[in-house]
């Protein structure tokens, strides 16, 4: 049956006049109407994706790319369509004719239609099937090559990948300087790459020393952390404390799949997470989940005015990661926190913890590694593996590095920032589907993540010198509140940039994780 | 990325080769083409209701129905366009052209993609959006007048949807004989009518003078049915039953619903079936689940050659019911199975039926109840309540009665035909759902099914004379090749009238299922 699905933008009686729509033209009228029809699409898109990871019978993979791949055709076509390019041109025109009858809300619309649709026609077809060829074999490849520590074996095709890449680049903006850049503003729109560059290398500049002075450091006791953590008692635990800092049930779910994600529905009423149980680990299935459960409270707290359009998810992957890593390392990994709920860990787990007080738990949950994996590595070192991938991905796109040269500057990186040396190039340079997959400029939005979080956490914290006192009697909501008010509502309403210097008074600034590092490690490990 | 679906018909090695495509012209590869997207679109929607029932969180409701709405505008524009029209036409002449070019299959395609696009085009869409707003506002006020066993309050908004089925009528065959007939073809497409009615009424004429013996017979034994069934211990038994009779979990799964159903999500791949439990009751939920599996049975059984086609889903209603009833009632309430299969039940629940023989058992899960209520009525009175509703909405459709009539017809057509007098309207004429929803012409394939299913188990016995021999060793094997072979893998290739003929020679005829019922009925009951 015909359905017509009409411009009416969902306002709700909390909604803030900024973030609302006014539509006030003709011209983004018919916009809003357009865009909210690939919105809608979008959203079905992440259900066909989430039950596939989650509850999709196995013997149905097959069957389900088709479709999905049918309904990325139909959305490409949507988002591509000389239509489309039309009503944005003439919503832009709108704008600047009479600047003073649009809201923000009516201004970013314009704005990530434009965004997409650049993205969905600067890629010619032909390129972007060549792509999806080469980036299928090179995962393919890549996942043999690394069960086979054969680094030779993945370099021809990860060579013709970054050349792509490179070509990806030129289409999406010829006149850039960097190469690197046009990529990294796919995930990190809005954001100068020198912004970014110059706050990694600031970074790597204080946590390298920084290190030193752990490693050099008496290592923390963590004996008691060893033992079974029954898979059911550790999901029993997860759910509880996904109640405890406000995850709303009511909007979203816990499933099991074998690399946890959070997949919004297409609006704050529908966003569902995912984690999974190592039974010899019974904080990483925790945290795991406090992590997700950061990227949902952002997709949770959007404003309804932006549900179903294209500005109603969150405004970059930095931004999102910086939801996360607060929840779980900021708040999750903080003394006060566990003051509160240490309890309910000694209840679940009574032979581990019964006689274990909340200190040294807090200083084991936060104690260094040796840190040769990316996704095991603690909240010190993360950064610098981040740091080691962004340098040689912009450097291999740029020219500057070759790939075969690859395994040897991955090492020598490891052994400068890390102190550590792979024994191999499959614990080494092969460890992350990433680049096997075309995926470059988007590592460094991992440790851009940090450091919105602790610019974020320090601007809450002058709005709410009390935090910790707070957090050590159980609240949690107060920080959700403030985190709505100052980052979630807003959607993608600003990029990334404009949102950390409405929030904070600045831009992007490494020297609050920087602070943040210095001060918790020296406490950990007692430095001088 | 823009991802091409090119016409590309799977073929799998077992493929018979009269179900296979050929696609030797240009007409019919661009149908096929065309088509293959809307039935992959037709999956995503399966989907999307599937995990709006089943998974999705409470909260959500609202803006999956503006999804779905969003996507069945698309699916509709695609399945009315100008262009698909025109194909279709060009794919019928090239058939007239060269008939000797095209496989059953090629010409069930495009007799397939008439009959969509017809159905799609034949309702003006002003039409289309006052039957939704009727039937949406009819939906809450039955829901309201039912709950205040009030039927003056419902019957003015009946009477508008009776006018607006009337009207559907008119529009989907203006030539019609009957109103009605057009309505039960949308359900049982190529189905005389006639036939139907002829059928029922033998069915009527044999059931009721049955059913008074029935009554009049010594009652059967059923004490040791009560007790309290534990909700994990039925579904696991459930789920042990579904492994029995051979449902693929590789390619389903069970869940929780209210309502249980099945779906299909595109392919045989992907058939999911539900159910509920009642803790009173220890069969309602195994027969539940063995009469959706039966329906799962029929999707998972499809050619692969018809997967992500028009013809990749069974082929009418009634046919449908058919399998669901076969493994429900036909096979699931035999005695032969149960000789098989009745230790797993007494292991489950041994204070029930440690002590009981399955004689015993298999009598009290075959007695005849008061059936006051359909969706609770037994074997032989079920179809009584289908002819009832059958009567009624083909009169008043007909115009030969009018709704102001309906509670007294109703009350007497069951004390007639079932012996019962419904205390009052809630229980009598409110009962059901459909009329409120504008489904006029869906009741009889309920019947229809048991029809189908006695004739087909007929024919099976005629092939496998050893039929109850082999379910007492615990075989059900041969039966579902039995049903694959001549039933399950034609998809929607043949219609019901001709698939009916093919498996059993003739045409529907109710003396199977009459001659079924009078064996068992008068064996449960030791009937003279």
């Amino acid at each position: 049956m015909a359905t017509a699905t009409k411009a009416k933008p969902a306002k709700a009686a909390n909604t803030a006049p900024e973030i609302a729509f006014t539509l006030k033209t003709a011209a983004l009228r018919n916009l809003f109407e357009m865009t909210r029809e690939i919105a809608d699409l979008w959203a079905i898109q992440g259900l066909l994706g989430w039950d596939q990871q989650t509850q999709m019978p196995p013997g149905a993979n097959e069957v389900r790319s088709e479709q999905m791949a049918t309904l990325e055709a139909i959305v490409h076509a949507k988002r591509s369509a000389p239509a489309l390019g039309k009503a944005i041109a003439k919503a832009e025109a709108a704008l600047e004719a009479h600047p003073e009858r649009a809201t923000v809300a009516d201004r970013a619309l314009v704005r990530e239609a434009r965004r997409m649709y650049d993205q969905a026609t600067k890629l010619p077809e032909q390129f972007v099937r060549d792509f999806t060829v080469a980036t299928a074999t090179g995962y393919d490849i890549w996942h043999k090559a690394r069960e086979a520590n054969d680094f030779a074996a993945f370099a021809p095709i990860l060579e013709r990948i970054v050349e792509l890449v490179r070509q990806r680049s030129r289409y999406l903006d010829p006149q850039a300087s960097d190469p690197y850049a046009p990529l990294f503003d796919e995930y990190e729109p809005g954001m100068p790459l020198e912004i970014a560059e110059k706050a990694l290398e600031q970074l790597r500049k204080a946590t390298v020393p920084l290190l030193r002075r752990v490693r050099a450091a008496k290592q923390v006791e963590a004996g008691f952390m060893e033992g079974t953590f029954p898979h059911d008692d550790q999901i029993k635990l997860s759910r509880r404390f996904l109640e405890i800092i406000g995850y709303s049930f009511e909007h979203g779910r816990l499933d099991l799949t074998a690399h946890p994600f959070e997949q919004s529905i297409g609006s704050p009423d529908d966003v569902r997470v995912t984690t999974r149980v190592h039974e010899d680990d019974v904080v990483s299935c925790l945290m795991s989940v406090m992590h997700e459960c950061g990227h949902a409270h952002y997709e949770q707290g959007i404003d309804p005015a932006l549900k179903r359009t294209i500005l109603g998810g969150g405004t970059s992957s930095g931004i999102h990661e910086s939801q996360s890593r607060t929840w779980e390392n900021i708040i999750g990994r903080s003394e006060a926190f566990w003051q509160a709920h240490y309890g309910e860990m000694q209840r679940a787990f009574p032979r581990n913890f019964s006689k274990v007080p909340v200190e040294d738990f807090v200083r084991a949950i936060n104690r260094v590694g040796e840190s040769l994996i990316r996704v095991e590595a603690d909240e010190l070192t993360y950064n610098l593996h981040i740091i080691i991938r962004f340098e040689i991905e912009r450097d291999l796109i740029g020219g500057k590095i070759q790939v075969r040269d690859l395994p040897e500057i991955w090492k020598a990186k490891y052994r400068d920032y890390l102190g550590v040396t792979p024994p191999n190039d499959a614990l080494g340079v092969m460890q992350d589907v990433h680049w096997s997959s075309g995926l470059f400029g988007y590592f460094p939005t991992y440790s851009l993540g940090n450091c919105y979080a602790a610019q974020f956490a320090a601007a809450m914290r002058k709005a709410h010198p009390d935090t910790d006192a707070r957090l050590a009697k159980g609240e949690t909501g107060f920080i959700r509140e403030w985190q709505r008010e100052h980052i979630h509502r807003w959607g993608t309403i600003f990029q990334a940039d404009e949102l950390c210097r409405r929030v904070t008074g600045e831009s992007l600034n490494p020297k609050y994780l920087i602070a943040y590092l210095e001060e918790k490690f020296t406490r950990v490990y007692g430095l001088k």
